[in-house]
């Protein structure tokens, strides 16, 4: 089993406006991807993400409002089948920090490599969304490389 | 044990330009850390990487032009002893595709979430400096959190 790890910090005293960013389609629309339905704020709720080149619909499997968000992924790539997606949240004097895990990837495969530079690129843009009201979701999301 | 990995697609049709800068003091400097000293060209060579709170010694344990480049960690944060950095690059049409590894961390630490990310950004950088002529060493580099 292999597993992607980021840690970010987010200028803010509300781990609230966090934990809003990551339950709620227009939060979530805001920094990972504009094509966001669905719903997210409950237990077994399921969230549709859709992206230029396909997607993934995660189901919401643990929640602890404002400090825990899990995920599974409900339907998606086959390098993603089995793997679960935590968002971590605390308060450290004036930052959140978000500990971020894709656990449990089968094989250390290439395409785990792009995504593991992709989420980076996309909790950037979740920070940039609470610090300054704006993030980069796709299609606006930076580029990494020739797969996206 | 536990691994970073990242994948970056860098639009040069030089794989290697990228290669000198893994390799030479001035490329290094260019998108990981400005005060960097040393040698990295020839096996056994040992690079001094520098930030504000701290450093790296890695030694070159491997090198196969222009495809190759991995390091050991001589000395630095006892979190890192024991690891190993690589870069693996190879020509995919206008990109030349860089797998990023960075092996055997004992445990999936706090730190090693934050490193996660960091690395992202700096590789973010290497991109930058070879598709416009400007990286974002350290102490340009853009800060993810409170560590850094």
């Amino acid at each position: 089993m292999a597993d992607i790890l980021h840690r970010i910090g987010i200028k803010s005293s509300s781990m609230d406006d966090v934990y809003q960013a990551l339950t709620t389609i227009d939060g979530l629309a805001g920094w990972w991807t504009s094509n966001t339905q669905g719903k997210g704020n409950q237990v077994n709720d399921i969230i549709q993400f859709r992206f230029g080149a396909g997607g993934f619909d995660m189901k919401v499997v643990d929640l602890n409002s404002p400090s825990l968000v899990v995920w599974e992924l409900a339907e998606g790539p086959e390098e993603w089948m089995g793997t679960t997606i935590s968002f971590e949240l605390k308060q450290e004097n004036e930052y959140v920090i978000l500990l971020f895990k894709h656990l449990n990837w089968k094989e250390p495969v290439e395409f785990m490599h792009h995504c593991s530079t992709k989420w980076a690129i996309f909790l950037m843009s979740l920070k940039s969304l609470i610090e300054t009201g704006k993030g980069t979701p796709d299609p606006f999301d930076v580029k990494i490389d020739n797969w996206n």
